[in-house]
This record gives structure tokens, C-alpha cells and sequence, in this order.
């Protein structure tokens, strides 16, 4: 089956949710982006953000593992059904991400995916490229994180 | 100083390399991208990427990592010169990403920056916003990252 016959263009899909602690905010800062508002709570708290929060590319890194940990719940539920999952190949890349606000020590932020758009690939026969919606909002329902990626399947 | 004062545009400059070995390869995506080309070697060798390679977002957060030492090391050259360096703040985001080819276990990715653009922000008195060209290659001089970012700047 493809990706088109599993999601409908516009419709939002959670794919989880995770809580950036302090734990975990400062061990990815603290190898990736070391920056006092990362690595130090209370540095953090003079700084512009107001507040310990976490490195924008670790709520990337996150939003990747939530959805591969969903994209195998996923073709595991299909082939309980006797369906053939979608291929997915790799992301060539994306578009526009804005982080859109701080999330900070504590925040639990909730992934989504919505698929945009799906087209053949003249070029690579049996090559389809999806552009997906992707999405992050913390517990108040605010959007901290948004871009907008590709990611190849393969008939 | 102003990044404008530092940097002419459209000059590259290199900012520091990375090589992505067997091991951060794996502790990375086994964190936050466990798919078998980026967790399994062996597998990774009957993938459509013919062998062990980082995870995209693996490549962006040693961008990351990368540039926070080298504009540690550049704001204490600045100061024992006498000058004041520019004050970045955070980035808003970026536009573009680019994988153009996978990074493989050995691959040494250097990695650079180049100002295309700076303007001050209208709407909020003492704030710059500078355009960067983020863009990293491996050893044999072929690019494999490249994305356009904003930061940040206050007066």
C-alpha cells in the first residue's frame, strides 16, 4: 500500500509526545550545542529565553525518534492486518523550520505528522516523494516546533 | 562590533571537521534515529545507502557543536585583541536543508559559514537578523549538508 492510501492529505496524525528534563536537555547540550542557556538552569534563567530550555536541533533529534518509533508501531499494526506497509526511503531533506518557542525543563511536547502532497518521480521510476507536515506543541497546545520535509517511498 | 565588521559576505570560512566514526554513529542514532543504516553496519551494507551512515540530524547537531567552539574561540581571539564581540542571540530557524549525500562511518566532514545577508529588524529597535549559509563536506571535497540559517544579532 502507499502513503496515500493510509493518510488523507490535511489530516493531522500524533505520532507521541515527549518531556525534555533537565537531565536530558543538558546531555544532548552538553556534547551538541553547549550554550549557557542549554547546559546551565541557572544561567538560563538570565538569559533571554528566561528559563532552562532545550537545544532547537535535540527537539528535531526528538521529533525523529518519535517517529520512528511510531513508523515501526505502525508497519507492525499493518502487517498484524495482512497489509503491506508503505516503503519509506530516506528524507532528502526539508523546508522552512522555525522554532517557534523555547521548550523548557519540564515541557512534554506532542509530535504530529500531516502528509501535503505525494507525487511520482519521473526521473526515478517506482520512486514517489511525500511532503509532510511536521509539527511539535507543548502541553498548553502551543506550536514550538514546525517544518516541512520529504521523505521518498518506494513502490 | 557587528558581524557585518567580521565577516564580508559571501566569503566562506571554515569553521572546524568532525569524523563520524562507528561509534558516535550508533550512540547518536541509537538515541534518536534507530534505523538499521544508521544502528546495524552489517545491515547498512544491503541498504539503498550501500553502507554505515550518520543520521541526517547527526550531521545538523555537529554543525551545532562545531560552531559553538568555533565562536567560543572567536570571541576570546576578539577579546584579547581589545574588541567587543558581536552578541548573538538565538535563531529563529532555518530554510533548506539539504542531505545532499550520506556521511559514512570514517567520513570527516569540515564544516562552514558564509554571511549572505544582514538587516536590522524594524520592529524591534537594537535587534539584527543575519542570513548564514551553513554548508559542510567531507574529505574528498564533496558536499553533504547545506541549509540557510538566521541569527540573531543585538547591538
Amino acid at each position: 500500500m502507499r502513503m496515500t492510501d493510509l493518510y488523507e492529505f490535511g489530516a493531522k496524525t500524533e505520532i507521541g509526545s515527549y518531556t525534555f528534563d533537565e537531565e536530558n536537555i543538558i546531555r544532548f547540550a552538553s556534547r551538541f550545542d553547549p550554550q549557557p542557556f542549554h547546559i546551565d538552569p541557572e544561567a538560563a534563567k538570565r538569559s533571554l529565553f528566561g528559563g532552562h530550555c532545550a537545544s532547537g536541533w535535540h527537539t528535531c533529534a526528538v521529533w525523529m525518534k518519535t517517529f520512528v518509533a511510531y513508523w515501526l508501531q505502525e508497519t507492525a499494526r499493518l502487517e498484524r492486518q495482512g497489509l503491506k506497509p508503505p516503503t519509506l526511503g530516506p528524507s532528502p531533506g526539508f523546508q522552512k523550520l522555525q522554532w517557534l518557542k523555547p521548550v523548557f525543563a519540564g515541557d512534554t511536547v506532542t509530535y504530529s505528522v500531516t502528509l501535503t502532497a505525494s507525487r511520482a518521480l519521473a526521473s526515478r521510476p517506482g520512486w514517489i516523494l511525500n511532503n509532510i507536515l511536521c509539527e511539535g506543541e507543548n502541553q498548553h497546545g502551543v506550536p514550538v516546533l514546525r517544518f516541512e520535509s520529504t521523505v521518498l517511498e518506494f513502490e
